[in-house]
């Protein structure tokens, strides 16, 4: 039997503990599979005392992670600690310094230091591994490091955040309102007490960011993401979508455009008979189109500490079964980090596709020649048009919805601009971006 | 610079041309990602001929594959001649005794062979690598040997033959029959002049018992798979499960029960509201049941020289990104070879489920009230019973269409054996069995 690979593990949440029990109460089907021992050799947590019955004789506590990332018992260095600097940058760096191999589910750490970290591992020869880190238990990250390794990407899209999901799909069940079913959600434990980094769409930007430097080989960028949230969509807007064939789904997108890669986070308009319009709950999917393949799509847990920690051991795994005092190039954002393009950011108003458009329209004569004209005006043509009066709709008013034929985004804002200050409007129009399959 | 990886590629049809071209045309970008060049040295075929324009100087042509299988100018032999036995099976023995690394996308071969060439490779420390062999451009392989490490396995399922896919998508569409549809799929080249390998389900077989292996730690077992082909399905068949809420596809499935694994192929209802039932035309589908994370669903490509070379060369690149002169400790099988439980079967009789159950019974009174008392004698209890006159019924019949609640296949047996015996069907009955996801 080959040496244990040595563990150091520095975080004990909700994670580390599930990396813990997994390592432990699976160790013989882990050890058949990678013909050598898995083995926890040191941990660090913020406090010692609830993790006391863990530390057996061969598991060293380290009150400082830093330390655990610095010793030379461990061939690798788990951070579960969480957080975009402070403590989990600084050991990954410690431990990346000294030639440590790194697992990692730190999704935010990766997006504002990912280019920075990836060049410090290269450098050293240590392995930045964070499976974890993007849509959970879908190994989102092996697909697009190895199996698609020969394929020109020209999209990546999915549902990165299972509290917003969860959300829109109560709401198509139950017809209720964003508030009510966040409420729920929150009573679930599928959302914090303070929601606004999932609904708000930044938890899903941060899990694009890395998605789209895996995708197009460019250096990560979260801070060029159009980003709308979930808190804006109605149960009328859900119920109209699926009058017209559509599901409502936050999405982050990453695409290669003329002009540069969009990367947006939006509610979207996914078709009612595409896969991914049936991923529900708190579940999680990923579509990635290339060259060779048109489409390959996944969809599984985002989240949890089982899925997490599944994740988590298979990268330990995969450190575990090279031999012979070997290494593995594996370049940590696919390309080597000193190759990484810069990001160019695609322009959002020449993104192109078709668009939902909601009214509520004064109940008056003539209203809906106006808005039509508008359209027309700004060579916007309609695929769907529905108008009638909706229990949604304020006293004296109509909704009209419209669906686009491909069309641009900087056509409908202003083709919206106008039909707003025609003045027939009750309220502020809902826009919503559709995104088809390939 | 590291040294390149040396290839030998024998077989040069649809796959291994599309290979050729892509290990040539994208030469820089995975250079890149490896970090060292993965270059063609030795080729085989049938005839040298249509060929003779590949052979520039830095490819040696072998008329022989077993030669190049031999040759010590390779790193890897990547074997995509097909076929169970013979050529094949010779030159991947060969390349494996001598310690080669071996690619191949050959499903028969691995299914007939996989246990004594895992155990020869597993002997002599070569990898035997086939992500090419189920599912095209799906990376299951790689997920369940690596992705998966962590998990407990309860059951694996996919839509595995592009064929039959398109065939029964043709069906639903067109409201046709199977014949009409295979001959379509035939003059578009999606199926073989002789369809019956696809149609009848073997293909799918051969893929499921790969599947199967690798899912619970079992030997590969082709010959205890329960088969049904979908020859038998009529557009009659498939109006109704839609009316019902499914749609028919023919799945694998491979389920641990009681009574050891269950491994079949049969035309399966499925939610129509489910992800793989929208899992259209050519393409194909896997999911899998796992203890940590529920089911993991992916579809994609199943077929084609694109789709299955993006596989081989993700298994090449593997290959070349391993360094220093290491090696990558890989149990072809995820278990190693020599640890592979026998195969249990479980017994098609026990297998338990919901079944779809279609009549063609004779229009006179009490024929209903008859086959439900059989129904009610076997202890099946009904989802939904729909019976009316159907176009599709003979002059003078009636059809009559039940979805059981879960029973037990002896159980559907029994009933429809008395519900023929009692003398009220004008037709054999037609049975389908029902597969949820998790």
């Amino acid at each position: 039997m080959v040496d244990a690979l040595r563990i150091g593990l520095a975080g004990l949440g909700t994670v580390g503990g599930a990396v813990w029990r997994l390592l432990n109460e699976k160790a013989p089907m882990l050890t058949e599979q990678c013909g050598r021992p898995l083995q926890i050799v040191g941990v660090s947590a913020r406090s010692k005392s609830p993790h006391s019955d863990l530390l057996t004789s061969t598991v060293t506590w380290y009150d400082n992670p830093s330390e655990l990332a610095r010793s030379k018992d461990i061939d690798v260095f788990v951070e579960l600690i969480g957080g975009e600097d402070g403590v989990a940058k600084d050991c990954v760096e410690v431990a990346l310094r000294e030639g440590r191999h790194v697992v990692t589910a730190n999704k935010a750490l990766l997006a504002r230091h990912g280019v920075s970290l990836a060049k410090l591992a290269e450098r050293k020869g240590g392995s930045l591994n964070f499976e974890a880190a993007v849509a959970g238990g879908i190994p989102i990250i092996s697909v697009l490091r190895e199996s698609l390794i020969a394929n020109d990407i020209s999209r990546v899209y999915g549902i990165l955040n299972g509290t917003c999901n969860y959300i829109l799909t109560r709401m198509g069940e139950e017809n209720a309102s964003f508030s009510d079913c966040l409420s729920e959600a929150q009573r679930l434990g599928y959302a914090e007490a303070d929601p606004s980094f999932d609904v708000e769409g930044h938890d899903t930007a941060h899990k694009l960011a890395i998605l789209t430097s895996l995708a197009f080989g460019s250096a990560v960028s979260i801070d060029d993401i159009y980003i709308e949230g979930i808190s804006n969509i109605s149960a009328a807007d859900i119920k109209a979508a699926a009058e017209l064939g559509y599901k409502i789904k936050l999405l982050g997108v990453a695409l290669q455009t003329e002009t540069g890669i969009e990367q947006r986070v939006h509610p979207t308009m996914v078709p009612a008979d595409s896969t991914i319009a049936q991923v529900v709950g708190v579940s999680n999917a990923v579509a990635v189109q290339s060259d060779l393949l048109g489409e390959l799509f996944l969809s599984g847990p985002g989240a949890g500490g089982c899925a997490t920690a599944s994740a988590v051991v298979s990268d330990l795994s995969n450190l575990a079964k090279v031999r012979l005092n070997g290494a593995v190039y594996q370049p940590v954002f696919r390309f080597p980090a000193s190759e990484l393009k810069p990001y160019k950011k695609g322009r959002m108003r020449a993104h192109a596709g078709g668009y939902f458009i909601r009214l509520s329209a004064y109940d008056k004569a003539g209203v809906f020649a106006s808005v039509a004209k508008r359209m027309a005006e700004n060579n916007i043509s309609l695929e769907s048009i529905v108008q009638r009066p909706m229990a949604e709709a304020a006293e004296g008013a109509k909704t009209i919805i419209l669906v686009t034929h491909q069309t641009t985004e900087s056509a409908v804002r202003r083709a919206l601009v106008a039909i707003t200050e025609d003045g027939n409007l009750s309220d502020k129009p809902q826009m919503i971006r559709i995104e088809r399959p390939a």
